[in-house]
């Protein structure tokens, strides 16, 4: 996604462009929110960024907005909020309207259940036992504002939102949420495991195209509307 | 559609399957909540038929329910009611998650005057001012039973539940009361386009793309749960 953009954006540029987007989202992860700041030696107006990135990007990702920032800002370390959405179906037949946009577990899960298992969650803890690959993240300390589990028909979402995440971390919840929801684990056995501070304790990591990152926020509103660079990846 | 079910099922029916779809819904139109149904010389069991056709249908086509019926069920003839759905983005640069799911019409639109134009199509008319072939369907009259335009975020939605359909009459009253949201019109122009029962008079055909067809009603209730087969035509 970054080389997309460099490349649209390196002919108005009169040189190199420095491209640093929000969130690291893996291959499959969708994004209704993506933030990417960009730095241009030729000032680039954020109607004319906005006109040629979408001429050239892919058609299924789009970008919604374009503002002028500081010199210096960065869309990544100046993250004060993001929220993720993680989306399941336990509908017997998956709908094709959720392909590759939820995880088809295909079975029935206790909402509630998860609900409960994921209310231990909040606040700020060591998620070492949701990182995939401990000691990458220096600091495995993450303050969760919200974690909520609601369900709507036989569509179940997972929302979380945090000041930062670690590597995977949303999917390993929601893999471990989902043993809590089969009834394979009691709702407790979720803040055993985030005590652990250990990976292996943990469920499996859910996988990536049921993930969306919703938002990013930062100190000053730089998109009052809250709808950002919208960027989808391919499934 | 109806040659890829009789396909998948012809080699358990010992014999020719008819299939009858309970709406002849065009290229590039969605749907919910299809429901078809088949007459074979040998007995088949709903679990197989599931089976047998999700084994395989195309993955954008997913069969979600098979019930038994009495003799001589047409799930066409045997409709009372059909709901559909269309939705519109009036935002400017379409969302990647609709594209495909929603007339993208770019500009801002008038919802509430879209909503009062709406309210004039409600009851018991002639809609062949809506009807892409006059002529083709005998009886011009419908009963609507509801007809609503709701809005969310830059997303419209004009939904719609009638005893019958004419060719093209929901995509024809949504391109009509689009050209009432762009202020091209006032929303009592919508009632006489309907008075005139000449399709000459009503707004452009709107695009396939965004057309849901929601739900089909039988007098008893087949499927319990409202969600029938499910079918999503490629786009």
């Amino acid at each position: 996604m970054q080389g997309l953009v460099i490349d649209a954006l390196r002919p108005l540029a009169g040189g190199e462009v420095r491209v640093v987007g929000a969130s690291r989202t893996d291959a499959g992860v969708h994004a209704l929110g993506q933030v990417a700041s960009v730095e241009s030696p030729r000032p680039i107006s954020p109607e004319t960024a906005l006109a040629a990135l979408n001429a050239t990007l892919p058609r299924d990702v789009r970008v919604l907005a374009a503002r002028p920032v500081g010199e210096g800002f960065n869309a990544r370390r100046a993250t004060r909020l993001k929220r993720y959405g993680y989306l399941l179906d336990t509908a017997r037949v998956p709908s094709p309207f959720f392909r590759g946009f939820a995880w088809h577990v295909g079975r029935s899960l206790d909402a509630p259940a998860m609900a409960a298992a994921a209310r231990g969650l909040r606040g700020k803890h060591d998620f070492s036992a949701f990182c995939a690959a401990p000691g990458r993240d220096r600091d495995p300390v993450c303050r969760v504002h919200s974690m909520r589990v609601v369900s709507r028909g036989s569509r179940i979402g997972v929302l979380v939102s945090a000041d930062s995440f670690l590597h995977h971390m949303v999917r390993n919840i929601v893999g471990t949420l989902v043993e809590v929801g089969l009834g394979r684990r009691a709702p407790g056995w979720v803040v055993d495991v985030l005590a652990s501070r250990d990976r292996r304790t943990a469920g499996p990591t859910a996988p990536p195209h049921g993930l969306f990152l919703v938002r990013v926020r930062y100190a000053s509103a730089i998109f009052p509307g809250g709808r950002h660079l919208g960027l989808r990846r391919s499934v």
